[in-house]
């Protein structure tokens, strides 16, 4: 089952002709990324939140220690096997013991089989893992009751000199699934002789989604050139303000006019373009995840007069951080509909290979709205297809078309991790 | 669906310990072949036969020019388009145009159907394609239909000074799945600037399964040696005898003598582990393929006794080339059965990964025969799980382990064939 675009039955709009020249050109595209990798690395893993707006189909968010590896479909694991089999040849051929660090979450039931899925894809793919946790109230090997029965062993890190590990294991390369939201842990710090991955600077506390996103349209800039497409439709407008403060009211004035800007520039581009849809703009924390700190605005009125259960929520994102750097960033509605749910799709990557992804499906958001959300209760729809065997001849919005391009977009975010990787948590 | 082991019933005889000892090593043994693939370069793809004694599981072909890519499962085709991507990445990242040249049939449905597969499946990893013949009376471009409904166009080949293409298509890649038997032919001589995969060497004018098996034996000892087993569980005997004229009668005695050695070598090992079985030997064109020039000798009185026909049978293989060097190869009998019919794994392999496979499945043939023969009526049984997903939590016969297993294998003669190919045909 694939989402209906809602639009779809007009015919086609622009979309359906990007899609077309995406399948057109896809030995272009394939040759240029391969151009792309031999001077850039891609991260080990990653995810992508997608919305296809018809007019519009753009990367919103860039996950680099991607959770709900437990929501692809059955087909996509020995892929991701594959891929991490790749990832290890390239970057360490000579590890075979790989220390899995996760986010501190032993009750999260989602998370922890996400983690039970991703330790055994890694074990699939011939490395010998053992789980270390930040967790400092797990002093000795923890066992955790997982809801299919299984067990996770969390084991306490033990720092010996520049290396980190778990009693009586030495690892070779350190995976990291904790995005860092509370800052480098000092048992991270220093590490020498061991890789860790991601680098600590793409954790949260170093971390900034405008760093991705100037990335990001660097990458489409040179894309759209490529495929002369407005690069509009794939790269949101954004814009950041610093040295905002939720709770004391401070820099307002900033996100205001920011939003204020954004939303005129959206509006002269809908024009334009004979798009009828009253447009908005996403505030949220630059170093923010999990959907924490996140607000839909349709006009500027909205960040001045936010009350206070409103900036308490604007004030602070995971782990208790206070927000400071806010991102504006240009709203793109999503027309997929499963049934009379609204969908967005959520694409996962290992190494430069797109394995999969799935729906994030929610019955009671709207298509302007975060649909990963505190607390959000989205049922996941595995993609039913692979993302990389486009079918040339069939329609360009057919399942496995769709998918392709979406593997496309996904890798253009992918290609301006690895650039926002490179410059070490600095803008690009 | 899997084939059932017929002993298997017994509770586990040799091969169970091997199969535990496998999945036991996985992290070792993975971590092994990535360190050889540092130095060798696998080929670009290449399917195995496998024989699965019970006592004994075992390489017994390797082809370097496979066909049959349209008996995998629909799961493996999206790894098929990611190992062709990632060998295309490490071989030649600036290539986009593919040239694939094909057997010459035109009639032979399955081999068409395998070719439009392969086409397919390289196009989706991005390359553009065509496809050239070395059919003579081919001389325009000529489209063939297929039982699917679909068309293949082949055209002829042009040489242009050192490069060859088609019509309008100057190709920097050109994949060869013809494997030569009827000798080089001389538009792919002297090619320079453009990449020929697998060399020339490859094809079956130059390339002899001793020298294959010569390799398998090294990396076999090598890997056996880590193991700690008896390397000959997973190496077949193999002698051979050069200037053999099964019509002239000429060379029987070599055949004889090796044949009688043969038997009392496997005899012995047969006695020492307590193993019930008649031995046999394979004898074969050591430059022959799709099965022709292969009987089943279980007494050295049968090669000298041969009638007109199966002289005649002997003499000749694809192209109508005449034999001259023969392999005598260990008889591995196959104890796979699907209801009551043999079945024998055959694994795909793209770059370094396995990719997928299935099973020969036989209801005419017994255990000691060979499933690969002219004009064979076979059922092809698609591995319905992949080969990279072991299951350490469960019996080491369950599919998803005997498929890692039987790919682990798999790439022990992918790695011979690394070797055979780096000598440019000549015995490593």
């Amino acid at each position: 089952m694939v989402p209906r675009i809602l639009n779809a039955a007009d015919g086609g709009g622009p979309l359906l002709q990007l899609e077309r020249q995406i399948l057109d050109a896809s030995s272009e595209i394939e040759h240029w990324f391969r151009s792309q990798w031999l001077s850039h690395t891609p991260p080990f893993y990653a995810s992508v939140d997608l919305r296809n707006a018809g007019f519009k189909l753009s990367v919103v968010d860039t996950n680099l220690f991607p959770g709900g590896f437990n929501n692809l479909s059955e087909d996509a694991l020995p892929l991701a096997v594959q891929a991490i089999s790749a990832a290890v040849e390239r970057r360490c051929p000579d590890v075979r013991r790989f220390l899995f660090i996760p986010e501190n979450h032993t009750r999260n039931a989602f998370y922890l089989t996400n983690v039970a899925r991703l330790v055994e894809l890694l074990r699939q793919s011939g490395l010998q893992i053992r789980i270390g946790t930040l967790i400092p109230d797990i002093t000795k090997p923890t066992p955790i009751d997982l809801p299919n029965g299984t067990t996770l062993l969390l084991e306490p890190l033990i720092r010996s000199g520049s290396r980190v590990g778990v009693e009586g294991f030495d690892p070779c390369g350190i995976l990291l699934n904790n995005d860092l939201s509370a800052g480098i842990p000092s048992i991270l710090r220093g590490i020498e002789g061991q890789q860790l991955i991601p680098p600590l600077h793409a954790g949260w506390s170093v971390r900034r989604k405008s760093h991705h996103f100037a990335a990001y349209s660097k990458v489409v800039a040179e894309f759209s050139e490529r495929m002369q497409i407005d690069p509009w439709v794939l790269d949101p407008f954004f814009a950041t303000c610093s040295n905002v403060d939720f709770q004391a009211r401070e820099g307002e004035r900033c996100l205001a006019d920011n939003v204020s800007i954004m939303l005129k520039k959206i509006q002269q581009k809908y024009d334009a373009l004979g798009i009828t849809q009253k447009p908005y703009v996403v505030v949220k924390a630059d170093a923010g995840t999990y959907g924490m700190g996140v607000m839909t605005v349709k006009d500027a009125s909205e960040v001045t007069n936010l009350n206070r259960k409103q900036r308490n929520k604007m004030a602070v994102v995971k782990e208790g951080m206070p927000v400071s750097d806010v991102l504006i960033q240009e709203g793109v509605p999503t027309l997929e509909m499963v049934n009379d749910a609204v969908a967005e799709p959520v694409v996962y990557m290992v190494d430069r290979y797109v394995v999969g992804g799935f729906y994030r499906v929610h019955a009671e958001r709207g298509p302007d709205e975060n649909l990963n959300a505190p607390g959000m209760k989205f049922a996941p729809l595995a993609f039913d297809e692979s993302c990389m065997q486009p079918d040339y001849a069939s329609h360009p919005d057919d399942a496995p078309n769709r998918f392709y391009v979406y593997g496309v977009i996904s890798r253009l975010a992918l290609l301006a991790a690895s650039l926002e990787l490179e410059q070490g948590g600095q803008a690009v």
